[in-house]
């Protein structure tokens, strides 16, 4: 191992083209359009509803995104606030914009009723639309809609924990009819190793965090074609998974004890929690809604390892980002399992989210967006089927707790070869 | 002190003659009517607020009362679940009746609906309407309707937490004209002591743990002629009483540590948050929203003492306990100071609240009601501004833990004479 | 029961003939030796174990009593302290007394040492020598040594604690020989009722809460003539005690489900832990180490209540609070059953921690001695195995929170006749 | 970036010889006479403190280290336990070995004494005197001896944590004469970047998490030649390092709020706790016991940043471990900041302590060591002042929580170039 591995460069480093030819207005009503298809369904209670300290309301998200736009562009063009006193509402964590209600009073707002900040976006809205004529807005706008299209996920997410919340379980939408997919062997997809390319380059919108670009030496790997499947979860289960220590984390093992985890949040019995009610489970499916510390432990079970943030952004490469199953328009969605490394799932990776090599956070408030949460959390990797088609990258950087389950998170195995 | 006292009897035990002269049907009715228009103000969403665990969604009260209905008379009368999955969402705490959501999860109810709430109270109410003939039912009718007043004022007092937990500070009602009150000096109601009759004993309606009525031995005493007003508290925080140790219970000192107290709840510089919002606080009107803790720290302060249960049961004798400053009908409500010992706050007594000699909790569920808290709270006697008139009498019991605060609770001195 | 009864005085008002017929200086080396005897076990890091927030080090026990002597009396005469930086140590919760150490911090004084401690006791014992002479201390020199017998019977029941605390289980002293006594049914002590006078009055000392005696109206009542013991709690879970809500206050369900209680503490299978180790239960003794909840609880199974305070302080006028199982010496203490209303077990009564009529705290820093504790706690009486002979009295007032067990707690049960 | 970096190899990836000319015999005896002589100034009392759950008492180290060669080595040779009940309270974390005492009950364990403990520990090493010749067992001994080195650097870190505790601060050892060091400016080392080997390959002992050996790509960086003071520390303070959020990670300011945290760990005015009791800082001398978000707080304040593990065991390749101020003897030991790379201070990386490529961990209970705390711990890489000199590596990988303090860790900035 001491001396220097032949490396192959993989592909000449590349990023899809830009499959998007919509102009920054169409864009923007696309975006902004989405969101308030996906609350449609919400009444205002429902949409007040936080259940829990890392979930927000509905009507806060259609909220907080506007008052990102209101904030960042409109202020800065001369704009009066719409209600002065609803940043205190609707700013998430930037210290910079000052004091904010606590995070876990979000679900005290029933007023502004959905119906006034349903009135809101509208305001921001048309203000916008002279803005986005603006050249000097371009950046800053194409900030605000992926920021946008990160809560219709969050959305998404947070209004299905809470509708499990409640013992009737209610649908936000009817079930799609039932398709049971065909389980399908684990093909391994093999990758030499070497020197690659990691982070984003490009001409278009990217996180800060996803740069810079830079070189990382790789050890030959492959890494699994599908991702885990409930019934390959349910094989865990069977065989004490969540009982044997020795496949777990230390920190996860106190987890399980801790919280009593014995299946995938929103699993019971043959059943699992969707955004379409209580639904049987799909075997052949990916499994959802895990921690990185059943992850991990599952990966262990299995014999096989998570990979690693490099190795699965180094097999991305050339991937098509916009696969797979992912959001396109309202409606019920679940991870179904697809060809593609995108979708269905976000994948845990074993990296942790830390700064890539001379990264820098940007100037002023929107330099929160990212580098703070450098500490305590793991990348995800990949897009889930709440993810708006178009916003994930083969660079993109989701990142969470490794005891959050939430979000759509599944995983992908990896192993040395 | 060894000798006995010659004693005299206080006068001929009595309750006030019932001035209720409503049928049961019309009782029903107006009962059942006043709870929805105290709710009417209410979007869907605020009435699904729940801002602490000790208290409940609106919602949830309206549901509530109605499930006790239709558990306790119309299911043992025959009649089918309005939705059988509901008892377990509005229950409270009745462990005979099985299983229930818990307690802090009330507050994720967005369905069922407001508006299917009141389908619900619409259809148990027909169903009552047949009920209210049958002599059978007559008791607990009127357990039910005492049981939904209570939860009348409990839903104006947790509505005012709700609100109160918005920024914006939400008004539920237009103010009232601000009339300030004259400061009066306080007298004292002088009572010999001697043996007197305490408890419920009457031909009415009166909880299980208001009785049965027994004689308790007085030593003479004296009551203060109104309660503590604001313009005395702000002298009792001028004074430093919050940070003075030595007024204060072991227990009460260290909540205002823990709590970093200063002031009463929804006290704000020399504004109090009222249901119709942000207001200027009258000095010459009762003080509220204080715990026990403050109360007795308060008396020490004034080289008081705070009366105890059967001293203030005593003095009310022959009162009229529908007098005073009481709830008629939905609109805002505040203390305002008035003649009567019923009224305007809850008065907080040095007396625990544990059962009456020869106490015995009712069969069955009902038996539930009361007899099951009988540790670790203090007696509160009189009746508050949220009170609805008729609703309690001399021997009256009402309870609450030493450091709630979010009734109207207040407090009258009394002293040894 | 609107009548007046026709009341028969009780026996005259009559405190048991002070038995005590030594000196003060005798008493008070009597006292402090014993201390020292029961301290004579452990080690210094025994002594220096804090094994729950509720209890105290052996050695602190030491100290602390030892502080009260230089802080009150000493000083007062103008002595320097032992050590200027110990009051910080060894002041329990004299806010008069100034800044202390954080309660559960205590275990942290592994410094001084247990050797140190005594020297300090040495000290102070040489200083109070002087003192004992000078009338105007008795009163306090009174109250201190009733202040360090408190303090001997919790250094047994903390030491107690934190050895259980010991997965090795190690004991204080050798085990007696196990004598099981023979059950006994139970007999009742019938009480007419009436008129009692309630309260210390007397030549001798007594702490400030339990007088001024006063008299009280009882209704008829009955007492047990024993304990409750092993073999009808081993009956009460046997048939579900522990199982069924209905038996139970809200507050003591609640606290049997957070923290899964089957058994009284102490008890394991068939064996319970003891100052002398882990031995066998006698069937036919008292059951000790129950909370207020489980006495509670066990009197609703077994178709009885709990006395009050007044009862059973009526029922004991007459009695010897000398007699019965009490401390007499160092060595293993453990409840036997014996035929004294005093002694083995302090008696929970369902009667709350208040002042009695006209009670005034005394001034200055030792009136923080009692009053400021009147919330939250139930009255016990009697005295324990644990308890100094010639520490208690029928006015005698102990008091803990309900869900205490670390202390000797037991009950007999009342009935109404 | 996208090209490949012509790179420089770093000089030939080589250990430093081993210096270590002892025997194994004589290496054992120097190990466990160490860990007596730093015991040897505690009470049985102090050696039983556990100050927080993170720490264990000294007499829990002295017994835990025992246990771990009397489990792993003469248990496999057959030899009988020297009680049956201590695995109980001295196995640490092997899930394969069993249940164990609660980590936050340690500090119960008054019994055994010190003495018996040390018994225990002469009992052992009786029996492992005959082991020591055994080829079979040399490398499990290589791995108890390093195991017994750590348990030595936190037996003097918990005890300085259980000292500090007591208010009246007791030393272990008397303070060495004050030497004030001289300021020094920073200079810069810098690192030409390319692919450097990483991680642990040689003839001798490393753990298994710092294998296998491996290539990293590196940029050009440069790493300060010296740690950070306390005089900068002081400046950071003064120019409101604890009061920007800004300068913070979001965790890490929701640490600093919520602790209050406004100084280094045993900070007070110009004072700090040591060994040798409070003693003034000296401004030159490394600053010491701060956390990862304090560390990355400081160096945004700086301008710089930390350095990653890899950085960090680049720059030491070749740089002698045994150097620096470290552990040689048992007295008072504080960082007074030295030209060595090691010694002082745990440094702090930016590094989350994740597995290298194809880290395996080892079969068995001893393969618990490492693998299973790879989740929410950043890497330290060095020695600090209290470790034993011979124990690290540049491939060494101590890791914590970011908001550990009470270890000696310090920082050392690195910059981009």
């Amino acid at each position: 191992m001491d001396q220097i591995r032949s490396v192959r460069l993989a592909e000449p480093p590349r990023e899809p083209a830009a499959v998007d030819t919509l102009s920054l207005v169409e864009r923007y009503r696309a975006v902004r359009t989405l969101s308030e298809a996906l609350a449609a369904p919400l009444s205002d209670a429902d949409a007040t509803l936080q259940s829990m300290e890392d979930a927000s309301p509905a009507k806060w998200h259609l909220a907080h995104t506007t008052w990102f736009f209101e904030t960042f562009i409109l202020r800065e063009r001369g704009a009066a606030r719409f209600d002065d006193d609803w940043p205190f509402l609707f700013n998430s964590y930037y210290e910079a914009e000052g004091e904010r209600i606590a995070r876990f009073s979000r679900g005290m707002l029933s007023r502004p009723s959905l119906a006034q900040v349903l009135d809101y976006r509208a305001h921001v809205d048309a203000a916008m639309e002279r803005a986005l004529d603006d050249p000097a807005c371009v950046e800053l706008v194409g900030l605000g809609l992926a920021h946008e299209q990160q809560h219709q996920e969050l959305l998404l997410t947070d209004i299905k924990h809470a509708l499990w919340s409640n013992p009737l379980g209610p649908a936000l939408w009817s079930p799609p009819p039932l398709e049971t997919t065909e389980p399908v062997a684990t093909g391994w997809i093999e990758h030499p190793g070497g020197i690659a390319s990691i982070g984003y380059a490009g001409p278009g919108f990217a996180f800060d965090c996803e740069g810079p670009r830079h070189q990382v030496l790789l050890q030959p790997f492959a890494l699994a074609d599908r991702l885990v499947t409930n019934a390959e979860w349910d094989a865990f289960i069977a065989q004490g998974g969540y009982r044997t220590a020795a496949l777990w984390l230390s920190d996860g093992w106190a987890w399980v004890k801790a919280n009593d985890v014995h299946a995938p949040l929103y699993w019971s019995g043959e059943d699992h929690f969707t955004l379409a009610g209580w639904l049987p489970r799909d075997p052949a499916a990916p499994v959802s809604h895990i921690s990185y510390y059943e992850a991990d432990a599952f990966a262990a079970w299995a014999g096989a390892r998570l990979p690693t943030e490099a190795e699965w952004e180094a097999a991305a490469r050339g991937a098509d980002p916009a696969s797979g199953n992912q959001l396109d328009s309202a409606g019920p969605v679940a991870p179904v399992g697809s060809a593609s490394l995108f979708g269905d799932c976000w994948q845990w990776t074993r990296s942790a989210y830390l700064p890539h090599p001379r990264f820098k956070a940007a100037e002023g408030a929107v330099g929160e967006y990212n580098g703070k949460f450098m500490s305590g959390q793991f990348v995800l990797k990949g897009a889930s089927c709440a993810t708006p088609r178009g916003h994930s990258r083969a660079s993109y950087r989701n990142f969470f707790q490794p005891d959050k389950r939430w979000q759509f998170t599944g995983l992908r195995l990896a192993k040395d070869i």
